[in-house]
């Protein structure tokens, strides 16, 4: 089969193997391609801590498998004390990134699921766990997926696309986000060229993005952030996709330093300014971008690449993880559930509202 | 004296000591300052070849004071065999960087003069062609000073301001350009805060502005190119300045790539963008900016940090060095002979026109 070829090609950042998980271990990027069979869950808890697995989605992964592998030695005799067992190894896993909200989100759902099942034989139990880490990582492919498949359509059939930052298959059970659109749009056969901006100052886009389209066999380009302004100006972007951290009732988003400079070029451009989005970063409770807080994050980000210093020591740094968006400036939103265009108030509304 | 006190903080990039020239060794930046004495041609052509001395004005005269190191001391009894080693030796010091437009033009007036002065004794030339170095690094220097006081007016008495590259003392004479307007808004005592956005691909913002602000103490700090958008938005930019590298006749212009980026976002935010130059890069055969050609440079720039891989292996790169921003997106140029504001066309045409 067509499709299936060239999604072999689109990586898998974390796999159920039978009986034990195998993570692509992002410390060695863009350098070497490492893979690591994790068969404890001391070894998944140093994997999260250590980023070996980033990005939300994939957290929550590699938690639920890591509470399976915590569990799946337990004596099964006595609930309660299983019960007291699982609860621990939980705290333990969520200790490694204890503001991941992914990682608490996918154990208190295993939690609740145990305690759901708490009749049954232990044995049974922890099968069950290991079905709802699968479904968990099962869902996450599913969405990613259908943000992919419902985005295509905006794609011309020859297309140079603008993206920023990592939203790919690295990040997540596979696919990704707005890289799940450009894999979607390759795998329809479209002509598209990506460029890639390296995204200081962790440079997610140079070290993960390039690396993810290189793999995929995608056409695509390295620059540097700030030469966006000059490719719109010769013609050579028909079309930016970002992901987005968090995204407000009007259509207000926040994304990562440097998004909101893109969504400014390509309006003054006129070019169309799309934001990839499963329904998780909708907030419909937040009103604006306006109540949306900037982290600041460390000046050693800046200062420092790999072993260099880049800068004079003790300057003055200013460094925001993230901007916002005004929703004037996007052109739709690409969900699961379809393509959602302005009025974003009234439609994110009626597609996410409870 | 207020000015002096203040003005010793501006680096010197080089010095005519006497009896030697001093120059402050650029590839030591940021981390040590070191200052190199050069008493000969040989040396001289090297801190030339490997950029110990950068900038186009500042390699000008430190080829002139090279040329007077290598004649200082050759035999005084026949005009002939004087100017065949005096070619000799301008043609070894071109050949350090045989592209360098004012380094054959310094070298070239310093023949002129000599010819004109072939009548008279060799040693009495020799010391004329010292005070021709001399001539050429004042004037310099001068003309930097002219921007820098004519620019100090567009200055609000407290103002944050945003500039891209390094158009400093460390590339001219003294003070430089965009910065020779940012020192003397500081030694008039504005309150004044600048934005050095760090400038990729070879930070030349992080390396060189970050060091010349710090070193002068005006209040700084540091920031990637892809934030400039965010400060616009947020109200922290009131007016942004840069350098450039080439304008034509109806005011388009060339400068470092990011700069039309940066352009366009003042506009989009209605912030003043200012380009403060002096007259050499000024070519009124150019009819517009489309006539100006765009150097591609290495993968390598971009792909490289110090020592750190940053992007993967064979990855495709695109690293244009400079883009284009139209005369519609500048509010003024300021320049040695004042600021020249729209029409452009007309207004640049009767101030430089011959």
């Amino acid at each position: 089969m067509q499709e299936s070829e060239t999604t072999e090609n689109i990586i898998l950042s974390i796999e159920w193997r039978g009986d034990h998980v195998r993570i692509l271990d992002q410390t060695f990027l863009p350098g070497r391609t490492v893979y690591s069979d994790i068969r404890d869950v001391g070894r998944m808890w140093e994997a999260i801590k250590k980023m070996r697995v980033r990005g939300a989605p994939a957290i929550g992964i590699a938690a639920a498998y890591g509470l399976y592998l915590g569990i799946r030695d337990l004596p099964e005799n006595s609930y309660p004390s299983f019960a007291i067992e699982v609860n621990r190894i939980a705290e333990y896993l969520n200790s490694a990134r204890p503001t991941a909200v992914n990682l608490s989100w996918a154990l208190e759902r295993i939690k609740t699921t145990i305690h759901a099942h708490k009749e049954e034989p232990i044995g049974n139990i922890k099968d069950v766990v290991l079905k709802v880490a699968q479904t968990i990582h099962d869902e996450d492919k599913r969405v990613c997926k259908s943000i992919g498949l419902n985005g295509v359509e905006l794609i011309p059939k020859k297309a140079q696309i603008l993206t920023h930052c990592n939203t790919g298959g690295l990040a997540t059970g596979q696919f990704g986000t707005a890289l799940s659109v450009i894999y979607h749009a390759h795998i329809a056969k479209k002509k598209i060229h990506v460029w890639v901006d390296e995204t200081r100052p962790l440079l997610q886009g140079a070290r993960l993005t390039a690396w993810e389209l290189m793999r995929a066999e995608i056409p695509m380009k390295l620059v540097t952030d700030s030469m966006a302004g000059h490719l719109m100006q010769t013609g050579q972007v028909d079309l930016v996709i970002v992901g987005t951290d968090r995204v407000a009732a009007n259509g207000d988003m926040a994304n990562k330093i440097g998004t909101y400079s893109l969504a400014v070029l390509a309006a003054y451009h006129y070019i169309p300014f799309y934001v990839a989005t499963p329904a998780s970063p909708i907030d419909l409770n937040i009103g604006s971008g306006a109540e949306i807080p900037i982290e600041e994050r460390d000046a050693k980000e800046i200062t420092t690449i790999g072993s260099s210093e880049v800068a004079p020591a003790k300057v003055q740094v200013y460094n925001p993880a993230f901007d916002v968006t005004p929703h004037a400036l996007i052109t739709a939103y690409i969900t699961e559930k379809g393509i959602i265009k302005p009025d974003f108030s009234e439609n994110l509304k009626s597609v996410f509202g409870k």
